[in-house]
């Protein structure tokens, strides 16, 4: 039927939604079967899980049977820089080892495999002493889990490693088996696997060539794996059934209604101003030439892509139709413990809790997140040499842990001297926008503005501040470092004074919010417990970095008044090359020089990136996108900007995972990178 | 600078935005100066407005010294299709002329050529006889223009039509010659030219062919205009300055804040909840099965484009950078009038009194609307029944207007007795959605709804109507038509009998609307009087589907979290035919097999659509998009989905219009159609 699809993805309810992070133990076989009529048994699920690999910041898998490791290029870059040099940018001109000699050795990658999962709740549970309080109930429990990891990594020689499901609900020991001797083999250029740098993060459609190509090595011979996954020869369609295997990193699924709402109303929108204001200054100074442009532009990169997170977070949040869905999943689950005795003495008043918590720090978000801001200028110096004057001038032992030993006082020495040149407009435009930050957020005033602005505008009091004051000359800050630290704490320069007044305050804020906050995580924990109690394994955990397994299938959403298209083809990445041309935003759209030679060779319409509706954040980088047959079909690499709110919920209308298909690394292994070897070992042909 | 573009974008003010849709007598040439460098001159503004044809929905242009007319292929669609019979489909299959003798005639079909303007204010304002009230006055001014423009017909031969400019601000006599001999020469088949059909329509990026070529004739033989466009040899590139020669149809830019606001909070909600409903009930209807499904797929069609449309529209209204600037823009009139004692007599009150207005016609908004939606069903046409039998038992001379002379009786009686078929179903469909209409926007406590649902369900209360009412059997209309209408009026059929009951109430509501409406319009028409009086041309008039300038650039805009590519490529429409498949949403993205055919033998990286900063609306379809050479570089057909509140502001930021490139168009012609013949006429190669 003509149109249904747009309609039906937003007027109806989100019914049998693709959600979770699923563990490994606990597959959500019952709800993939009734919607996608097949399900995986216990054999594919220990196919694919082995066929895993743990990246540092994220993931990967065996994709042959001589140990080729498949991750995204974004997971291999630091690695692959890490191997190159000044004649060698693998980064920028990417890498390809013509036979297994040239591979390069990658000095401290470490892979991880899991081979093993055991719950160890009921034993650790038995660990706490009868009659134990809560304090000590955590301890022994902690101290317990730690020996427990200790003697099974001692016993296996594997990697054990204590996991915490649930919020505590679920206490597990994973057993990896760890991969040392890991060799770069193949890496594309940056300007295929980043086309569209980060103008295109997150976007849809995409044309990213995101992936590389490792090699694990035992015993100087290529590794083995007990189980790796096959490359699919049919390729994946509109509507099929997807699964990624992979480590998401971090979410907050579990956060409380008022939590959220929080966050959209104040703490977010005081980011995105002060993203706002950073950004205006730094475009003002930009403005002013060529060398000040150059100065500040990563410092703008990283403005605008932040500025691009949490608008994205915000714009989720604010989504009704989400956030109804969030308000109904709570308020079932507060009906659930009220009707619960011991679940109604657990957790039955943590919500309002966290809410009278939440109104005492929203009325100091301003204050909090500024108190937080006081980083990389003239201030943020100055409040370090008070401190650490503060802290030398008592006796050693009563000194805070920073401060203690002489190794750690050497490198806080060494960091407040540091001969790191401070550019002097840049640090007036620094200041400037930190002064303006708080007359805006906390008004005329607070003692706070008065201290910094005294009744200055902060153009003002920014010129003055910097004209009088000598600290930011390293020679300066050596001989205060170097000699009594009361020195500093009776200083006249005005910016030390100035830390002196504005320290016992931020101080103070500081740890107000700190207070504010144990609240909260007490009460969050509580919630959980709660929660895990109602739903027990019904449900899936918050991302810990361990190994999940999602399930989805290619699927579009509304994009910009149409349907977005669920694939796209090499031609469409040529299509936007063209349309900006090279020099275009300092060539963001730029193709390598490779890939406009070998044009004519590739078969334009192979299938290029995907978007599928397994749920997904970050950590699932590099994870394998398999079929129901347990065939690799894809590579997942980002999320759409849709997503951005996947830390607080998903939501099957519009969030997107977005991969690399199997079928356009085939090819570009083939006509781009004459790499025959490659392909005949993906392949199995 | 990297990544200025999107803060820019985002963060900064519209300054000097390329905003208006200006008359040729008052180009705004300084700033188009000021802003490129470049401004045009009486000479070049002569020949694009000679060049410039308008047809009776659209804008076209000629293109050659032989009288080839280039218009879009939705323009054309119309007059295409009352060309086609069952056995050639020009709309869905494309026609080319080989030779000028296969060009068909298109009856019907008259082109208009603006040779003259001449503003007449003051004569006709001469016309007014001294002392006349503002009635008098408006009668005396309707009539000399009339006049005048009678005569100049007369006198001239050519087509003299009256133009009310700044609501009535200026008053002109726009001259126009006449083509009637038009005919047919090429258009492309549907599926390229409307390529994503209805799903991409307003979509950027996109990928549409839609342009078809007509010839206008005299005398048996083609017309040489004094003026056509040449055809750009140099083509058109990011950031050039560009321009649109067009007959924009309407805006109300000068609506006040109060009725923005009130389009946005109370009476574009009412349309999307009842777009939402109706869509609803007939997605379930669809649902019962494939037959059900075909029924309502054109309904479906269109309610979808509305629900965009009207989504789309509040959404902009909702912007609240946007519409900070129309209130500020609003605050500086406001200012402006009353300090200047005859403005202020003139319209000081007028914003007040439109809101007071709008107070009460947001009290009755719900039930307007819903007096406006008895349409197409069983209730209209008791309705209608009900009003005739009212009226044709009053003597003929005391009948409304529509009721006068046996012409328009006849008329009015076929349409009452027709034969149109009733499918039941359907009609209980439709009847069902508006009973649950009237419960939800009136309540259950309405008189309407009382009348209507008697204290049932909609389900019940539509099931009784329809199985006790007789009047959906057209011998039954036909015998109460035909017999006394005192018959109608006292039918016991229970359609008639609510017909009855609910009339005086619906009639009631559309006078007191009615009469709201006309306060507003008077007010309006005073503010815009001040508005001219204040800043006269100095700003430009709202569109009156008659010719105007814009000017703008190739330019991109922030989309989906990077920034929207300036052109596509043919590539990007394989790209996205391959991604979808033939058959996704009923063949949306499937191409013609000429276009499969001749894929290889295309140049797929010609330059296809791309979006400038012009300032456009509906009637610019067919516009010629025009270079500094006055030259022709593309087509102009639609605009983003981002305009669709184009109708009360232009935003910078986001309004694009979206333009088919002329070297498209060339490499089409001769890669696909083999017309070389064309390629020859337009490039005069």
């Amino acid at each position: 039927m003509r149109l249904s699809a747009l309609a039906l993805l937003l007027a109806l309810p989100v019914l049998r939604a693709d959600e979770g992070m699923w563990t490994f133990d606990n597959p959500p076989t019952r709800k993939i079967q009734a919607k996608y009529g097949w399900a995986p048994d216990r054999a594919w699920l220990n196919h694919v899980r082995l066929s895993a690999v743990r990246f540092p910041e994220g993931s990967g898998s065996f994709v042959s049977r001589d140990g080729l490791v498949l991750t995204n290029h974004h997971v291999g870059h630091h690695w692959t820089q890490s191997v190159s040099d000044a004649q060698h940018d693998y980064v920028k001109n990417g890498f390809m080892a013509a036979s297994r000699e040239q591979e390069i050795r990658v000095p401290g990658l470490v892979l991880l495999t899991l081979l093993e999962m055991e719950n160890v709740t009921d034993r650790i549970d038995q660990a706490v002493p009868p009659g134990a309080d809560e304090q000590a109930a955590a301890r022994a429990r902690s101290a317990a889990l730690e020996t427990l990891a200790k003697e099974q990594s001692a016993k296996t020689g594997l990697d054990c490693q204590p996991v915490s499901l649930y919020q505590g609900g679920q206490v597990w020991i994973y057993r990896y088996k760890k991969h040392t001797d890991v060799r770069l083999v193949m890496s594309p250029e940056y300007g295929v696997a980043q086309f569209g740098r980060d103008w295109d993060n997150f976007s849809w459609p995409r044309q990213d060539l995101d992936f590389s190509l490792f090699r694990v090595y035992e015993d100087g011979r290529p590794y083995v794996p007990a189980h790796h996954l096959a490359w699919s020869s049919r390729g994946i369609h509109y509507g099929d059934l997807t699964f990624t295997v992979g480590h998401p990193g971090h979410t907050s699924r579990l956060e409380t209604l008022a939590q959220m709402e929080a966050r959209r109303d104040v703490t977010n929108p005081i980011r995105v101003r002060s993203l706002e204001r950073g950004r205006a200054a730094l475009h003002a100074f930009a403005a002013k030439g060529e060398e000040q442009a150059r100065l500040v532009s990563d410092q703008l990169m990283g403005i605008e892509n932040s500025y691009k997170e949490v608008v994205g977070e915000t714009d989720g949040l604010r989504d009704k139709v989400a956030m109804a869905r969030v308000a109904m999943l709570e308020k079932e689950l507060r009906a659930q413990v009220e009707v619960n005795p011991g679940l109604k003495t657990l957790a039955g008043q943590s919500w309002t809790r966290i809410e009278e918590a939440l109104v005492q720090q929203k009325a100091i978000a301003g204050e909090a997140f500024l108190a937080g801001s006081f980083r990389g200028d003239l201030l943020h110096t100055a409040l370090s040499l008070h401190h650490y004057a503060e802290e030398m001038v008592k006796p050693a032992e009563q000194r805070s842990q920073m401060y203690q030993g002489e190794q750690a006082l050497a490198v806080l020495r060494g960091r407040l001297m540091g001969e790191r040149p401070m550019d002097a407009e840049r640090e007036s435009v620094a200041l400037q926008s930190l002064m303006a930050s708080v007359l805006q957020e906390l008004g005329a005033d607070h003692p706070i503005t008065q201290s910094l602005l005294r009744g200055k505008s902060p153009e003002a009091a920014t010129k003055e501040l910097l004209a009088a004051s000598r600290i930011a000359d390293p020679s300066v800050r050596r001989a205060m470092v170097e000699g009594d630290p009361r020195g500093i704490l009776e200083s006249a320069d005005p910016a030390l004074v100035l830390a002196r007044r504005l320290s016992p305050r931020l101080e103070e804020v500081q740890k107000r919010q700190q207070a504010l906050q144990s609240v909260i995580t007490e009460n969050l924990t509580r919630i959980a417990k709660a929660r895990f109690a109602v739903y027990g394994t019904s449900t899936y955990p918050d991302a810990t970095f361990t190994l999940r397994l999602s399930y989805g299938s290619i699927e579009t959403y509304p994009l910009s008044g149409t349907l977005a298209q669920p694939f796209t083809t090499f031609a469409g990445m040529y299509d936007r090359a063209a349309a900006w041309g090279p020099e275009a935003e300092a060539g963001s759209w730029e193709l390598p020089a490779r890939w406009i030679e070998r044009r004519d060779k590739l078969n334009l319409f192979t299938p290029y990136n995907f978007i599928s509706s397994n749920d997904i954040t970050g950590g699932n980088s590099g994870s394998p996108v398999v079929d129901k047959r347990g065939e690799l079909v894809g590579l997942a690499f980002d999320g759409n900007i849709e997503s951005n709110a996947g830390r607080f919920y998903f939501d099957a209308r519009m969030n997107r995972c977005i991969a690399l298909d199997a079928r356009a690394i085939v090819e570009a292994l083939d006509k781009v990178y004459d790499a025959k070897h490659l392909v005949a070992e993906l392949t199995g042909k």
